[in-house]
């Protein structure tokens, strides 16, 4: 294969290359640049398809289990559902294992798929393996929904009220604390670790939500909070205007014994699995109602606007939230 | 993460404990074990499902471009579905690329995803990318089929015939020509390393066969001749016995010119693409009329029997035909 000179190319500029030079499905019901994609099946359904790959050096903290990187390799692809509001029916697999790996690596993988799928209302049907230098795990997921019901990018309108299903900064603090020369007291460490080893996905808030229709546009925040902040507004064709940042108050206790920003944590951390979401203005009550029936929370940061900039005010000054977060190819562990 | 001492083990090996370790899906219509998944979706349809990836060290030849490549790794999907008598309505693409990638190369991988798509009326939509030490393309196909049209691994019966679409060997021909010591003259040269590079999967002939309800068991011989007539046997719980070995006119040229052993080629080459199929004993010429309608030929090379061994007749002696193939694990590139 021919390489050329290195240039360093991120994430997003890597999927917009690839989308330039594809021929588009016609009448495809979701396309790139969605959390899915998603084909239309008769009138009123549409099947759900998702593929994201885990990759052990730059997704697997060393401190992390086989078991915990499987597991997070199939929550990361249910996040994505959470976010469009669908029910994942089935995983597959096509693991990539270096050589080295024993009986007892491929059980506790196998193991954390299970799991994975399984805390979520999903099985694992299928799978292919390879040999690879390093250790990849590439999940597919499918499930069912009708096309109304798909919460996507693109829907937020002026006026909007900008939510999230939790608060932000743990996995950046988390993450802190396995690479960096940073500390904790053992019980704030061990949330934080959880949070990193442990990530959950917001599927009962994403499906609560979407049965309620009060939503006008949502993704999942696995890059970062800001950049998922710039994508909905690029997407929608809107701004946004915050009024606070969702930070965790672990995030805050560690900010500070380690003299950081917990703003900028919650910011620009990214690997976290919220929903960011904006709710149609009269649909507020029955959006919280929904939420609290799944057992979460809905947290209101801001509103959608007509100035297409993504601002936070701060003191009654408004500064601009930057356009960075969690992009894989730059921000490696 | 914890790795253990070094123990080979198989691609087949590695798939078995996989599954040993997952919960099952209540009324799934195909699982692990074959080529394919398949979902119900109401009464009478199936959601099929497929994901494998190709992986630069093992999969790619240094002498075949990125777009080739990349091509590749969509056809080996499709022929999983073209075993099955599916037709491929959607390609999505977990891609993993190492750093030092340029623009040219992405658009190269770009091109070659949807080349393989469209050749076979699929659209690619979707996909995500991670950075990784070689270049990995993991593909996942989505079709929907009637749940009796698909040809399972599972159905033949002693006394079907056994066929297949094509004559075996270009494919090990053409890799030993790239990574050995091999000769061939110049057109001979083009047709085998052809087949390496530019890889057809049997989808027309599968659809047609599929229609014609005429095959009882198919599946693809992407690990090999021998290997592909071991797994129809285990699973359909027949054995077989060859006439004579499908060997590619081509083969049998270059394997003159180079000393080897022509039959070893085709049986044990791997990487091939043909179907491998038993037909109903009272279908055998409506089968050959439908792979006929799509192009193709249909070569019977032996019979299911009840002895559940896979065994050929040389010069009316019978001979065992090894369980051994293209195992990626162990028989790298």
């Amino acid at each position: 294969m021919t390489k050329a000179s290195s240039r360093p190319l991120g994430e997003h500029r890597i999927i917009e290359i690839i989308q330039n030079n594809l021929t588009i499905m016609p009448q495809i019901s979701v396309g790139f640049g969605d959390d899915v994609s998603a084909i239309k099946i008769g009138e009123k359904h549409v099947a759900v398809l998702k593929t994201d790959m885990l990759v052990a050096k730059t997704d697997v903290p060393k401190q992390m289990s086989l078991k915990q990187a499987a597991r997070k390799a199939v929550i990361m692809n249910i996040s994505d559902f959470a976010s469009k509001g669908v029910q994942p029916t089935a995983v597959l697999v096509a693991l990539g294992l270096p050589k080295g790996f024993t009986e007892k690596d491929v059980q506790a993988i196998a193991e954390g798929l299970d799991t994975g799928a399984q805390e979520y209302g999903a099985y694992v049907v299928g799978g292919d393996t390879s040999e690879t230098q390093d250790l990849i795990i590439s999940i597919m997921l499918y499930g069912i929904s009708e096309k109304p019901k798909l919460m996507l990018r693109t829907g937020a309108q002026p006026g909007d009220i900008l939510a999230v299903t939790g608060f932000f900064g743990n996995q950046s603090a988390g993450l802190k604390l396995l690479l960096k020369d940073c500390i904790a007291p053992e019980e704030l460490r061990k949330k934080l670790l959880d949070s990193v080893f442990m990530p959950k996905a917001r599927l009962a808030e994403g499906l609560k939500l979407s049965e309620s229709g009060a939503a006008s546009a949502s993704m999942d925040s696995s890059d970062g909070l800001a950049w998922s902040l710039h994508e909905l507004a690029r997407l929608s064709n809107v701004g946004f205007l915050l009024e606070s940042i969702p930070v965790a108050s672990e995030t805050v206790e560690f900010a500070k014994i380690n003299n950081l920003d917990s703003s900028e944590l919650a910011l620009y951390g990214g690997e976290e699995y919220e929903l960011v979401l904006t709710i149609k203005p009269g649909k507020w009550e029955s959006a919280q109602t929904a939420v609290k029936k799944a057992g979460g929370q809905l947290i209101r940061i801001g509103k959608a606007t007509k100035e297409k900039k993504v601002l936070i005010n701060i003191n009654g000054k408004k500064q601009q939230v930057q356009s960075r977060g969690w992009e894989h190819f730059k921000s490696q562990l």
